[in-house]
């Protein structure tokens, strides 16, 4: 179990590594809504392996294919089920860890729990998988720019290196502008020294990830358990290597004294109710009150190194498992995309829920 | 929606602050456990106000009563409805705010989505409505320790004090030897003294409160969305007042190398298959492997303050909020049974949803 | 499981027939509604026992009490809960089947399935648990009424005895002028003397009622697996005593040629597209087309029967059971508001889950 | 919405008659079991038009393409996606209903729901959808083999032709001996020239299917909204053309008295408590009661008929509808193995959710 993700605006990804594909179904997308192919192979673009020198240059086609739920070029209410076929498969790559447990991987826990595990590039634990959220988070994205809803996510930190501005003060239409993702070109030319010196070192290291929801109209969210920033932060930690998420003033708050912390509202010339601060960072209560919504994740080292590391193999005897292939020696650039994706999805599954809050 | 949580142990809360009552609904608690209606009771007394000096003086009576579900003592596959009537409204104090928006409270937010509010003490979205919670987790907590599962949580941080020990390095026994509910008595009272100077200014603070869980099988947890740690920290962002989360390593993790962080697998003496370290928190690709789980829970200074403050009333006109009542200076005392009654519900959902994991 | 029903307008029962309570949580009904519990009372009025000459004398009070979720008799968007306590409980009555088996009973199946039973009057397979039903369809049917759709059910069979005239040609208005809550009064004279016959045997006796549904919007249901037909049908068989359901042509239909059963489309002077029959029971694809719906549901006669019954007890040993207390010889006149509540929940259901059908 | 079924072994279909491709995900699938394609396969020729001269001559390539969820032939607890490509598509058939309603089809439906709808042979509401359902149903009954438990449908009734013995007094071997797939050779044969005379008349005929359910435990089933029979009546009225479902005594039963109805219970010689009779169904209070599951599903004549029909096209300009094509004149023998198959994904949910029955 554990495959879908949302409510109304639903979808189940399925696929591994090195089977024949990997897809999603969305369940609950709008009829009527114009379905822009070129803008998820842009978004899919983003993620995909390759595309720098920071990133694996491992190449992956990552073609979406349309089976269903678009008639004429819109959505038509029924299923839309995206399809990518795995064709740079290489599956010889991972005949070295078929009986071993790789440190920190899944290999060990779904060995635990299935009693059997697709070893091939990890299977259905890989990354890969999150290409499938991607096409849907597009869809989304679409849906949401409907409704004025925007969302842009950005590097904010690698290892020790870190923006020193918040991102009122950035200039957001830069993050594309270097492989890093990061919209401060001076840190990010840092970030992406670092990155390659790990490489070098045949290591990896970890990251931060901002992300920022603009146009979100108040309302959204669902109050008690299904709170907005509840259900960002499950899908912030569904994603691969996410260790930490915290939203609003977050981790940094717990320092604050409420009488500083408070955001007090006021009007603007327009007659808008406003908070003059917003650590709330955009959610009161589990419900958007207008303002930004703002966040930040927290990505570990990835675990796939080149160095040789002691482990255990499945018969429980100790051994070395060495790594091969072309891996990320940080994961976060890529992430960026990933992270708009799953924002996207948790948005537009709030925006619909909410409809029937009134009568 | 919103106010069900789980899959397979479920629960539904409801109820007000100030209406006549709050309960929750378990539904899909195995039949044949004995409820334990003392120990739910204590759960309970660890959450009430008034408890210490350095809470809110606020008297409620949190005496669950139990209506369906239990026969001759004994869980019987049921429903269990346990109901906490409310007895100590003074519904008054609370008129001054009923067409206000207090600061960072969820006034607005309500007032936006739903075009009406229950204003007394913050109705629905109060912090009372935990103590339903806190009941049912603890027959949830009475389900793991049948299966050898033991949850504990402690407060490692208040502002700018915190622990300076992990938990293995603490005797989680000492918790509950002190209000503040610090392992460390030293540290403890360091806190303490925080807290009562932060309540004569009339103003709050915010903390951290760490989870520990012990005895956790290998398994638990579904991949992709439904990660363990997604789950739990779903979980504690659906808490009042939380605004971050990391489990593992978490925000620390991201400046290490992954030859640092990756955990190796060894064997010990009696032929387990355990890790030397444990950066990955006892979680690897969203499912449980055997090693203590442990996370932070980061919860933001307190809104309502002694203090008046600038906002907005209904009508869109600006005004002064002021605070009466008997409030917390910082909530992470009370908040440690609410982290474990939250924890205990993800683990025994995720345990009874493993019984199908295989063949 | 399985105390939930609906999605978006989702109600969960708890409680046994001789607990302390039993009630319902009401998690999606907009906010803003007004609730009027005088309708909510007079609903279960017609469900209670003891209201005529054939139903049962038992007395119970069924008032339901209001714990949360109105707040100025406006519902509030908070879950609603409802309890009604159980006065009424005669404990002793049960102790004669404390460990026996009562044939076409759920006292056997609770048994294997749980290990433990609440075998006072039944427990939770008591037909009591249905008024938490009947309370949350009222609130339902004060929701649909906003939106212009009418439910109506009817007694339609009782054992040989049906009408011969379909709900076009009879008085609905005359349903409730009778304790057998048929249309027809000539027929209803026939039916009570039938139940009344069958009740002096000691015996009793099945039935059909019919439910039609008028005002219902073209669009209201979910392609494929949640059929607006296929969730109703879930509904009424899961009311207790029902052994089958069929909507517009039902089992009829199966001898029609399709040339006949098909409905011809047209318009009407207002420019309305409608149907010139209606075989298709106002449901084509699973999807509401805009006229009329109707559906038949079959109960089998009452188990409880005042005749000694070979049986086994706990032991599996033989052993005479035999029927004691006050039942009903013929369920279908007290169904009659339980068939209309389940209905409404149904069709609320649908009602917010078509608001995000298009664009 | 609406296009995922099950709760623990929950499938999700996906696909238009006349897109690229219809399919289905399994989630919930339990890992290490072997997945025979060929019996997959196998399940699917006995749905696929063009098997027998009483079926639609129509040809569609039925060949299911595993595309996740399965390694070195056993499923691995991951999803499992196949996709059924669509090759004789023949757009041009459907040009002539592009903008008009057929009768007592979904066409005004859809196109008042979603405002758009993808015409070609029924877009999302073709039968079609179903092979998908029968692939999925497929691996529902590899899983209940293992536990012992067989699905086995025939058709009991055609037009006004049907069975005069019941299932215990029928060889259900035969079934698959005939194009009918009644197992009662001389009424078969009637049914056969029954279908073959109505084709003549270029019309259609409805008809009944009855489905056993045998070895299944006592105990599977859940109390209240989900019993046994209501998922199982919501699964059969779920199938297209499907207008009423019962079970056990069914709609007959309510003419029985109590007395009569009552199954005793008695233990046989092994000391296995059984029931004399079986109106029950197998089935008390929604739960099994070890003894054989039966049911009836009536489906109505097929709406396509080779005639000219009085309708409207989609401006409400009156119209005529004609017959193109290869349809079938009686649907129930190809909709035997869809009952079969939806069936089976009832069961197989059941008895995993009953794994967390007891403590």
């Amino acid at each position: 179990m554990g495959n879908s993700f949302g409510e109304l605006f639903r979808i189940t990804t399925f696929g591994e590594s090195h089977g024949p594909a990997i897809g999603v179904v969305i369940d609950g997308c709008p009829a009527g809504m114009r379905i822009d192919q070129e803008f998820i192979s842009k978004e899919l673009e983003r993620r995909k392996p390759g595309q720098s020198r920071i990133t694996s240059q491992r190449k992956e086609s990552d073609h979406p294919e349309i089976l269903s739920g678009v008639f004429e070029g819109k959505s038509t209410g029924s299923p839309i089920c995206m399809v990518i076929y795995n064709k740079d498969q290489r599956s010889k790559d991972y005949s070295h860890i078929a009986d071993k447990f790789r440190p920190s991987h899944a290999d060990f826990t779904y060995q635990m729990k299935y009693g059997i595990r697709d070893y091939r590039g990890g299977g259905r634990s890989s990354a890969r998988e999150t290409a499938a959220r991607v096409a849907a988070g597009a869809i989304a994205k679409l849906f949401l720019n409907h409704h004025g809803i925007e969302i842009r996510a950005f590097v904010s930190q690698v290892g020790g290196i870190g923006l020193d501005k918040s991102y009122p003060d950035l200039n957001l239409d830069l993050t594309e502008s270097n492989p890093v993702r990061c919209p401060d070109p001076v840190v990010a030319a840092k970030m992406i020294d670092l990155i390659e010196q790990t490489r070098k070192k045949q290591d990896t290291i970890g990251g931060i990830i901002t992300g920022v929801i603009t146009g979100v109209p108040a309302g959204l969210g669902e109050p008690v358990f299904d709170k907005l920033h509840a259900c960002l932060g499950k899908a912030m930690l569904g994603i691969n290597a996410v260790k930490g998420f915290d939203y609003g003033s977050g981790f940094q708050g717990i320092q604050m004294h409420g009488s500083a912390h408070n955001d007090e509202f006021y009007r603007d010339e327009k007659g808008t109710i406003k908070t003059r601060t917003n650590y709330s960072g955009g959610i009161q209560g589990g419900i958007s009150n207008g303002q930004d919504i703002y966040f930040r994740v927290a990505f570990k080292p990835v675990a796939t190194i080149m160095q040789a590391q002691q482990s255990i193999d499945q018969e429980g005897e100790e051994t070395i498992v060495e790594g091969k292939g072309r891996h990320d020696p940080c994961v976060v650039p890529r992430a960026v995309p990933i992270v708009e994706a799953m924002t996207a999805l948790v948005i537009a599954d709030f925006f619909l829920m909410n409809l029937n809050a009134k009568l």
